[in-house]
């Protein structure tokens, strides 16, 4: 067993420090070795397709890859959909899946399923841990592939790993024995960064200089100061809208804001509804230039599909990159920072790359957003395990920009973009601040997102929930990360994936707004023994999957209740009775109100809101929002 | 879409009676032609893995293949654990995943994945639909498919086959716009029954009635009282011994039974947990003759392997065969209810083969399991979509049966096996019924046994629930039969299975035994809005997995509590409330006593009763019983 008592110092010291298990009985010799590891903190969750979501929710959180640990049989497939989601949304998973040894599959012993390459096209690889670890060269096998799993899974773009470990009998070391972690030889990945040749930069530099009406939209990212100083410096040098949805995360507060002009604009839920060609004619692109995952904002998606600009470029270090607009004609291989960086740049920088790339780092004065505030300390054992965010802060940013450039084409196609977004973030604050607004989970999200608390890390359920928010985006001035579960936009495991967020990091309130079928789906996700004092869950109880009133074709439809909404009763106080959650329910404004400075109060612990709506009033309501979206834009 | 309308017409002509579907945008003209097909009942579960678990019960109940219909994305992936205890459990089940268009894949369009092929190694089969049916040839492929499918997933060995329909927009019928349902052409299976020559039938015959020490073991099988007349007719002329766990179903009442003593035998938990090697020696099989899946008892199962038998024969018809106690060495291509009827007749058969297999039907008398009783009308849309069973009634038994050969070698090889059996049958009884015996889940299981009802399906979840209704059998006399998810032996589907078994036969009670690990995994099989009146579950909750605490070596281990154990809280009140469960909770006999009449009765309509032990005084007890099995044993 010494290879299987190996595997936790190899996960040590190739920096993984959270492992998430399962309990059975063929996985105890992996239990063991990673319950009595000092350098790991273990957590164990019987829910397995719970447990990988919580596993996500930690590797999210702490931008690095996090293991797992099940037993045979199902219990690995159980994790498949939180596998699919680390797959497309790029998160480090390392799945060591408990097996019998060769011999016995098929040979109708218990808990005996074919294990090998469990995950198919959803996990970056598997390998097969040896069953036999007697031979030297085996045991040397056994070292290097948890080093190659670990290394792969951290690669960009990072994903899941399936490790399967076949295990003999006697699977439990004796009574008071000590077991051994090593010595052991990791192979350690030193990731390089991919530069473009200057000639290349410069053509590149060139065609944004000289072309009139260049877009900038981000997919879903994860924050990043620095990403976002090169952006405003990329987006002030050339005079280029730069559009984001909240998952693209370009709200929160930079370091240093030049031109409020010149902020990211994300409203286009809003105006992008608008049926004004002229409008739409004036947004049109010539030159796109992507970066990240995928849209939320299904109208600008549509929009910039039929828009089919003349260039799309999507900027992207390595891996497979879609053609999400049917327009994709280049794909940069670079980090999203340094090419908006070198090409922010001043016009013939390319002679002087090394002090252009000093400058990259630059970013400063930014809060780090895993600082400790009022949340409460963060545990001693967490806090030495929290690893310095990949954007290191560095010298204070030069705020000597160079000149925005003047080339009136390039304000002529700005100035349309600026304007549909303070049209439209005008009329959603006077929309949805008007008195006599009728209580829905529209108006009430409004509310309820004004009360966040400084430095949340916001979970967005699939499927209305983040629709919701991204029409309303956050208050401005507070530092709010979004996360959401948008690589499959599955709603299976948004509680789980919050919940393993707050396990992370117990000194930050961590938020999840989600719709009662994502709820009650996925509540084994507080199915386990350790405290979220830091989680509050925001539930819209429709008592249905109301996003199929909302939408054309369901609702007109006589199935609509029965086969797609699907009314379901539930109503949440068992469930907080059960998790020892603080429970309130509201379905008024004054209720709704008066619940959510004490919902959200550091004091109060893990808390679940629940906002009662009916699903037809919702319906009603968004339609009313909606038809006059369309008919008030004006220039 | 008329391609995809005609989908419930193939199903419902191939004899598909009900779908389980899952709410979704994608798979919208999937469900509304489902929905609006006559021939096929739609019921709609929101969680995935519970639907798939519940269509899983409906089609094993049933005995014929369910279908289901899922959205795109990860919610197919929560099929993945039913449908791997569907490959191995041999329950046909057609799956159809909706999907995006080819195209689509990978442009980080929400809720899509790699769907091709999702189950890997767990599915028969998976078929691609066409996305483009214009073609007329296209529309033939994906009638062909369909049809296909279908077929592959009912012939034996019977399993799920995945078919992945790809669609595109618009997904809904104009309101008011009526379906058209075919006319379509389907492609029928007519199963052939495989035969062996009368040469090699008779080589078989020799050898069994050549060999002194001939045992029959039967792993998990579905209730079929002809096979169960067929084994007792073979017993009978070759005196030998049947053993069968509980979920070989060989424990129903036959119709008729020639001599006690050739009863299969059910106790070999217990006495085969006897160290006499006296014993031992005396058990051991020449010639093991084997048929069906898996077994419970590990005794028997390593008894088996260590016996290492001359000559194993599995009779089986197609299909991987597992060499399960690695003496394999004749893998017999026939019906298992057709060897025994074939090599039970006598000595020289073979020229009389038409003679012989007419009596093979002649099963009767035999009361059929879905007869309706006590607990209530079937109603009459369900009444209309119970198929007859596969163990057709015929003409009455002849029961003049040959004289039971004299071989005195075989009776000295018989008298052992079923000194054992009658030793270990009142071992049970009389350590049950000591009035002084503790308050434990051993005990209150064995008091909970004795209250059910004639004509229950028997659920029985793995892990100690399976086991321990293993040791104590059910009571003689009532007709129980008994299911359990072996194929993969998960905890992960139990209640949901048990939920489909009671939607299927509204009739007849449906109970199951379950632990808290295994109840508290699956609470989504509740959440639907189907009635299950018949419905009732026993829930041993020691608030852990304790198993654990049972079995040598996790005991021994610091880790016992926080990671085998998993010591978790809940009770199941609240679940009870959420989801309109008559509830009971008891922990003493008294309490056990006074519920039990109230919990079964037909009134009481779906009940819940929670048996709450403590897991640490189970363990002495179950050693305790033990202990006494090792030390009790007399010839």
């Amino acid at each position: 067993m010494q290879a299987v008592h190996n595997i936790p110092e190899i996960c040590a010291q190739l920096g993984i420090t959270d492992v998430v298990l399962s309990p059975g009985s063929r996985c105890a010799p992996l239990t063991i070795a990673f319950a009595r590891h000092p350098g790991i903190a273990v957590r164990t969750v019987p829910d397995e397709r719970a447990a990988a979501f919580i596993a996500l929710g930690l590797a999210q959180a702490q931008r690095r890859a996090v293991a797992l640990v099940c037993t045979s049989g199902t219990a690995g497939l159980n994790y498949a959909p939180a596998v699919a989601e680390a797959y497309f949304q790029q998160i480090p998973l390392v799945l060591f899946t408990a097996d019998r040894p060769p011999e016995w599959i098929d040979q109708l012993d218990g808990q005996t399923i074919r294990q090998t390459d469990l995950y198919g096209a959803h996990a970056k690889g598997s390998f097969t841990f040896p069953a036999d670890t007697t031979h030297a060269d085996a045991q040397w096998h056994a070292t290097r592939i948890v080093s190659e799993a670990i290394g792969l899974a951290q690669q960009f773009p990072a994903g899941p790993v399936q490790v399967n470990v076949p295990l003999r009998e006697p699977f439990y070391p004796k009574q008071g024995e000590e077991l051994q972690f090593g010595p052991v030889k990791v192979t350690r990945e030193l990731p390089g960064r991919p530069q473009l040749p200057a000639a290349v930069l410069q053509e590149l530099h060139e065609a944004i200089r000289g072309t009139s009406r260049v877009l900038v939209v981000a997919g879903q990212h994860p924050a990043d100061t620095e990403l976002l100083l090169a952006l405003q410096q990329f987006a002030a040098t050339h005079h280029v809208p730069v559009v984001g949805d909240l998952i693209a995360n370009l709200h929160l507060p930079a370091a240093a804001t030049y031109d409020q002009r010149l902020r990211p604009l994300g409203r286009q839920d809003v105006f992008m509804a608008v049926p004004e060609p002229g409008l739409k004619e004036a947004l049109k692109p010539e030159l796109l230039i992507t970066f990240g995952q995928s849209l939320i904002s299904k109208a600008l998606k549509l929009y910039l599909r039929n828009a089919k600009p003349a260039q799309h470029w999507h900027i992207q270090p390595a891996g497979p990159v879609a053609d999400t607009f049917q327009s994709l004609t280049k794909v940069v291989r670079m980090e999203p920072v340094d090419f908006f960086t070198a090409l922010a740049a001043a016009p013939n920088p390319l002679s002087k790359r090394e002090e252009l790339n000093g400058s990259v780092a630059l970013a400063s004065g930014t809060p780090s957003l895993l600082e400790r505030g009022p949340w409460g300390e963060v545990p001693a054992q967490d806090a030495t395990r929290v690893a310095p965010r990949p954007q290191q802060l560095g010298e204070p940013v030069r705020l000597s920009w160079p000149t925005p450039d003047a080339d009136p084409a390039k304000a002529a196609y700005l100035k349309p973009w600026l304007a549909a977004e303070s049209w439209a973030t005008s009329f959603l604050q006077d929309f949805m601040q008007q008195p006599s607004q009728p209580f829905n989970e529209f108006t009430a999200i409004y509310r309820a997102l004004q009360h966040l608390p400084d430095r949340t890390a916001l979970h967005l359920a699939n499927s209305m929930a983040v629709r919701y928010a991204n029409i309303l985006g956050v208050p401005a001035g507070r530092t709010v990360e979004i996360f959401a579960n948008r690589g499959t936009s599955g709603i299976d495991g948004c509680t789980s994936t919050a919940v393993g967020a707050a396990l992370a990091q117990p000194g930050r309130p961590v938020v999840l707004l989600t719709g009662d079928v994502a709820f009650f789906y996925d509540r084994n996700a507080f199915w386990h023994n350790y405290p979220t004092p830091n989680l509050r869950v925001v539930l819209l109880n429709n008592h249905a999957g109301g996003i199929f009133r909302l939408i054309d074709g369901p609702r007109q439809q006589p199935e609509l209740e029965e086969f797609f909404e699907t009314r379901q009763p539930l109503r949440a106080e068992n469930t907080a009775r059960d998790f020892g959650l603080h429970y309130q329910a509201v379905s008024t404004f004054a209720e709704l109100e008066s619940a959510l400075p004490v919902f959200f109060a550091a004091e109060t612990g893990a808390a679940l809101l629940e906002i009662t709506t009916n699903s037809a009033t919702n319906a009603e309501f968004f339609e009313h929002y909606r038809a006059l979206v369309r008919t008030s834009f004006s220039h």
